[in-house]
C-alpha cells in the first residue's frame, strides 16, 4: 500500500485532493491531507475511505519529518518558497517529491543526490508551468522526429473569465493572487524576434502586444513574459529565430492598463501616505502633472493623445474620476491600486473563471512553411472547481497516480518535458476535457 | 597650533587642499593630507610650509586613529558611505568633523553623544548640499523675519559646461560620476505643487521639466530629483503649498534623454550579453520592436512620433544609427550605455566646466506677490581648477577656517542652515566669487 502525503490544501487543490481522494481505496492507497487548518483538511477529503486529514504548521519539523518518513509520495502545494524545504526532507528520507512550482536553483543543487538515491522529483507539473510544457513539447518533438525546423513559437497563457463572466469594461476580475496581477510585468522582459535579441522595458511592455484568436470565444492580447529567451534551452530550441511567451488578455486591456504603468500607479518601491479624506479622482491627479485649470480627464488627455473611449471608460469603472475615498491611504502605489481593483474586480458568485492557453509555431519543412495553432480553452463549474484549480492540480494528480502505477517509470530531477512523462499524462488530461485544439494551414 | 586632517585628496578636494595649505602657515596651523596616495598627495600640497602628505589605507585602524588623535578638526572628502567610520572615531577621540556629503541617519544617531562631548560635526557643506542650503536659507530667513510667507520653492542645480565648451548637439559633457548620470532620477520623485502631491515615475521624469533662465548665458531646463517633500523640515517650509528641486540641463536634453529611458537602455538590473561584432546600431534595435521592413530610425519614429530633429540629431550624433561596434558586450543595459557615452562625452584638455544653480521663490507679502529668483554661476578655470572642485571644496575650507577661528561658534551636529553657519561662509564665497545674483519682480 502507498501513501501519498499532500502538503497544503489551499484553493487551487480541489481537484488534486479530489482524484486522489475519490481514487484511494480502489487503488489500495492512503492519502493524507496536511493543512495548516485541520477543518479546511476534513472538509476537503469528506471522510473519504483510506484518507486521513492532519494539521500541521511546517515550521513544526518533527512532525514534517515524521508524515514524510510514513510517505511513499510528497506532494507540495505550499507557497513556491517552501519547497526546496519539504524536497530536502523528502530526499534525506528517500521518498518522492512533486510540485507545480518552478524548479529552482536550490532544487537543481540536488540533482546528483536525487539521481543517485534512486527517486523521482518532479516540479513544473501545473498549468503554466506544466501543461504549457507538455503540450509545446508534443508538437516540438514531433515536428523535430520528421525532420523539420521550428521558425518561431509564441505561447501565451492567461486566467481570466468565461464570457459570460466578462460583465465589467475590463472583461477582467481577479480569478488568481491579485497582487501578482497588479506588479505582473516589472522587471525587464525579453526575447528574440527574426534572430533579434529584443529587450522590453517594464514601461513598453502593455504597449508590445500579439493576437491570438480562440475558436469559439474570440480574440485576446498578449503581453509578452519576463525571460522568453531561457526557454530555448528548456525546449531544445537554442537556435530558434523567434520565441516568445505571454500573458493573455482581452483586447483594450493592456492598453488601459499602461495608463497605470505610466502614472506610476503599479510602482512598489516607495511608501506613501496620503491625506484624510483623499478620493480616488485625488489619488489619480497626484500622478498626473500639476495644471492651474485643466480637469484631471483632461491632463490625462493631454499626457496620453492616444487614450481613447474605451479606455476611458475603463479607468472611469473603476471609479478614478469620481470622489469615492481611497480604500487604503498608506502602503506603496502598488498597494494602494490593488486595493481599488479588488473592491471591482471580484468574482460575483456565479462567476466563472476561464483559462486559455494557445502555442502558435511556424515551422518549416521539405513541403513548405505551415503555421500549427494549438489551443487550450478550459472552462471553471464554479468558485470551487475553478478552471485554475483543475488545470494546476490535475496534471499533478495524475502524475503522481501514473508514477504510483508504473506508467511513468522515470527517476532523478524533471520538469515534464520528456515523451516518457508529457505523453501518458497528456492522454489522461484528455478524459477530463483538458485537450488542444491544433489547427494548420500552409504560410 | 591646530592640525587639520584632511581624509582623501581626490579630484573635488583641488581648491579644499588650497585653501588650507596656502593659509597653514599664516594661520599657525598644520595641515595634513592623507591618501590611499602619498604621490597625490605630496603632489598637491606642493611642499608647501606647515603641511604635511601622508599615505594611509583607510583599514589601517591602527594609523587613522594616531592621525586622528593628533589633529583637531577632521574633515573627510572619502566616500560617502566611509564617513560614518571616520565620524564615530573623531568622536571617540573628541575631535571636530567636517564633510561635504548628506547626514546619514548614522551621522544622526551620534547626535546626542556630539552634543555632549561638546564638539562640532558639520555634513552637507559642499555644493549640493552645501551652498544650495545656505543661499536658499538666507532668503528664507529674510522673508520669514519680515513676517512674509514663502508660496514655492523652487531649486535646481547643474554640473555642466561653459558655453565654449558645449561643442556637440547635447551641449553636454561629463564633468562628474557618468554612472551617476546614466542612472539619475531612477526610482520615483515627489514633490508638492499647488498642494498637490505629486508623484513622477522615472519614465515620466524627463518629460516633466521646468524652464531657468540664467542672465547672460540663456536658458536651461531641469528635471525634478527624488525626493523634494523631505526639504519642507529641512528648509523649516512645512506648509509650503509649492516646492520641488531638480536638475538642469540645456534645453533639449532631457527629451533626448528621455529615448534612452523609454527604451529601457538605461536599465541596470540586469546583464546582457550581446553577440560579437554587435553594432552601436544593432544595440539601439534590441530594444526597438521586430518589424520586417522598417529601419532602425523609421521604427524610433514610429515609437516616438514626437521625435524631433534636434532629438535625432542628438542621438545620431553618439553613432546610434552607425556601423561602430559596441565598446562593451557584456554587462547591465546601463553600464553599455555608460561606455558609449563615455567616448562621445569626455572633456577636452580647453573644456571648463561650469556650476549654474537656482532657487525660484514666489513671496506674498502685505504689498503682494512677488518672484525672487537667486542664481550662482560658477565656471571652471581648467580640466584641475574646475568648477565642481571650488563649488564643493571652499564651503567646507572655508567653514574649517571661520570654525577654527571662531567666527562659528557653534556645537553639536549641523548642516549649514543656520546663519549662525550660513551667513559668514556666504560672506567668505563672495570673495572668491561664488555669489548669487538676486532679482525680483511683482507678480
Amino acid at each position: 500500500m502507498h501513501t501519498i502525503l499532500l502538503l497544503g490544501g489551499g484553493k487551487s487543490a480541489t481537484y488534486l485532493i479530489d482524484y486522489l481522494a475519490d481514487t484511494a481505496q480502489a487503488k489500495n492507497r492512503k492519502f493524507i491531507l496536511a493543512d495548516l487548518d485541520l477543518n479546511t483538511a476534513q472538509s476537503k477529503l469528506k471522510n473519504r475511505p483510506n484518507t486521513e486529514a492532519q494539521a500541521i504548521d511546517i515550521e513544526d519539523k518533527k512532525l514534517l519529518a515524521d508524515l514524510i518518513s510514513a510517505a511513499d509520495v510528497v506532494i507540495s502545494m505550499l507557497p513556491a518558497f517552501m519547497h526546496p524545504k519539504v524536497a530536502k526532507r523528502a530526499l534525506k528520507a528517500g521518498k518522492h517529491f512533486f510540485s507545480a512550482s518552478y524548479e529552482s536553483e536550490e532544487m537543481r543543487s540536488m540533482r546528483a543526490d536525487i539521481e543517485q538515491a534512486g527517486l523521482f522529483f518532479l516540479n513544473e507539473c501545473g498549468l503554466d508551468p506544466g501543461i504549457d510544457h507538455m503540450s509545446a513539447m508534443q508538437v516540438i518533438d514531433r515536428a523535430k522526429s520528421r525532420g523539420e525546423r521550428i521558425l518561431s513559437f509564441k505561447s501565451f497563457c492567461g486566467g481570466l473569465l468565461t464570457p459570460e463572466s466578462e460583465t465589467n469594461p475590463w472583461k477582467y476580475k481577479f480569478t488568481w493572487n491579485p497582487r501578482n496581477v497588479v506588479l505582473a510585468g516589472q522587471g525587464t522582459s525579453r526575447y528574440i524576434e527574426q534572430g533579434k535579441l529584443k529587450f522590453v522595458p517594464y514601461h513598453q511592455l502593455f504597449k508590445r502586444v500579439d493576437t491570438f484568436l480562440f475558436e469559439g470565444i474570440g480574440e485576446y492580447e498578449g503581453y509578452p513574459n519576463r525571460d522568453s529567451l531561457s526557454y530555448r534551452s528548456v525546449y531544445g530550441l537554442q537556435d530558434i529565430p523567434t520565441m516568445r511567451r505571454g500573458t493573455l488578455r482581452r483586447p483594450g486591456y493592456c492598453q488601459a492598463w499602461d495608463i497605470f504603468v505610466q502614472l506610476g500607479m503599479t510602482e512598489d518601491s516607495y511608501q506613501i501616505q496620503l491625506p484624510q479624506d483623499f478620493t480616488l479622482r485625488e489619488f489619480m491627479n497626484t500622478f498626473l502633472p500639476y495644471h492651474p485649470s485643466l480637469t484631471v480627464e483632461e491632463k490625462l488627455n493631454d499626457l496620453f493623445p492616444n487614450l481613447d473611449f474605451p479606455t476611458f471608460e475603463k479607468i472611469q469603472w473603476l471609479g478614478f474620476f469620481g470622489l469615492e475615498q481611497v480604500p487604503q491611504r498608506q502602503g506603496t502605489p502598488a498597494q494602494i491600486l490593488q486595493k481599488i481593483l479588488e473592491k471591482n474586480w471580484t468574482l460575483e458568485a456565479s462567476d466563472r473563471d476561464m483559462i486559455v492557453m494557445q502555442h502558435k509555431f511556424e515551422i518549416a519543412s521539405e513541403k513548405g512553411n505551415r503555421e500549427v495553432i494549438s489551443s487550450l480553452i478550459c472552462q471553471g463549474e464554479d468558485s470551487t472547481y475553478t478552471a485554475m484549480a483543475k488545470t494546476v492540480g490535475l496534471p499533478l494528480a495524475i502524475a503522481v497516480d501514473l508514477f504510483l502505477e508504473g506508467e511513468i517509470n522515470v527517476k532523478g530531477l524533471h520538469t515534464p518535458v520528456i515523451p516518457e512523462i508529457y505523453d501518458p499524462i497528456l492522454a489522461k488530461l484528455a478524459e477530463f476535457d483538458i485537450h488542444f485544439v491544433e489547427t494548420e494551414r500552409e504560410l
